[in-house]
């Protein structure tokens, strides 16, 4: 099941099928020591696109997973399926419209298994993701940690995933959202291009995800692998 | 816990704080070998009407639950609290919002293990609630099945709550949604009147809710409760 093989992930990468990454930067990335990767993005994802950096990718034993974002570009053959829902937004299609219509589309074709519901808050505004969800990604931090509650208490679904899209995060708001936690994960993602910045979120997210510096500084973006797993988790709950 | 209780549920009646109920009726209701009482309503809520009927129904020892539908009506003293959300709405407010709302009034004082999380679908479109949530009510068979496939295998709530409110659901809806599920528990409510009404929700439903009959026709209310309790349940899945 996808939920416990992302109950070990400590550090991945997010790898964006709409951009250009050489061969030997992918080596780099896959041979870094990340425990998976994941194939995402925001804009302009085509079927095709995701199919030729799978083909790509199979050629490390590293686990692939596909985070779905258009009900278009669902490629069959990796190792699972992070399905996101955004919270902070008034637009239920964010939360689970698109998923209804999936669910319409493939039916009981769903290999449900290999999924992993991620809830995300966005927050930072200026993101495209932001954008094109409508979120409400101003949140001070009581409003932050009040849908970490949600998700931990009421939905209890297994994942929180705090977007920063591109930015590097607020720490304390971080902290207030990981003092809401105990069995949900959180997942960090934005911004992170230092040692200090890969430290501080590796102390409060359980999964620390790297996107953008692979694309900007591969050397870089393969540091943050042991920054991130030499940093100990601070204590839950 | 509230979940585990509610796991024994078969047949239970919902009494609205805002509908007069002689202390008899009250009494036959109380002693009719229903599971539980669940206070709730769309309309008219208010603190001191629900205190009060918890007070008379304080006399028996039935399990009394609360259905909070007003962040401004949540009266201490209850055995557990059900927390609605509408999936069939475009309303992210009526999903999860007025739940976002409590948690920041009320925060770190919520006794979560004290709630149970309602997923609600509802299906007459001419209800009160349905107006109230603007719920998308007119759906077919597949897409009211989507919604079971999205709670059962997705959210993963532990309860699905088909409401007709009111007036006597559709056979076939209620046994396509029950097909998806397997670990969510189904409740049905809806215009219960008659006992093959009561027999055949009681097939596909694990907790068959009785409300408008209470009022309409106390001795057939009570009725109700051996009709459903000697069907038997189909299988599940």
């Amino acid at each position: 099941m996808l939920e416990q093989m992302a109950a070990g992930w400590r550090h991945v990468f997010k790898l964006d099928p709409n951009r250009r990454l050489s061969d030997l930067s992918l080596e780099k990335v896959c041979q870094s020591g990340t425990d998976a990767i994941i194939v995402g993005g925001t804009d302009g994802i085509t079927f095709e696109d995701i199919w030729k950096l799978q083909k790509r990718l199979r050629k490390y034993l590293l686990p692939c997973v596909l985070e779905v974002s258009d009900i278009n570009a669902i490629v069959p053959g990796f190792d699972g399926y992070l399905i996101p829902s955004v919270l902070n937004t008034d637009q239920a299609r964010w939360i689970h419209g698109a998923h209804l219509k999936a669910i319409q589309r493939y039916g009981c074709g769903i290999p449900w298994k290999q999924l992993l519901l991620l809830g995300y808050v966005i927050l930072n505004p200026e993101s495209k993701v932001s954008r094109l969800t409508e979120a409400n990604a101003g949140l001070d931090e009581e409003a932050a940690a009040s849908y970490a509650c949600l998700v931990e208490h009421l939905f209890k679904w297994p994942v929180l995933y705090v977007e920063y899209s591109g930015k590097f995060g607020d720490e304390n708001m971080v902290r207030a959202i990981r003092r809401q936690l105990k069995k949900t994960r959180l997942f960090y993602g934005g911004g992170i291009t230092t040692r200090r910045q890969a430290e501080t979120m590796a102390k409060w997210a359980d999964t620390v995800v790297v996107g953008n510096l692979v694309y900007t500084n591969v050397e870089k973006a393969v540091q943050t692998v042991s920054w991130v797993k030499e940093t100990n988790l601070q204590e839950k709950g």
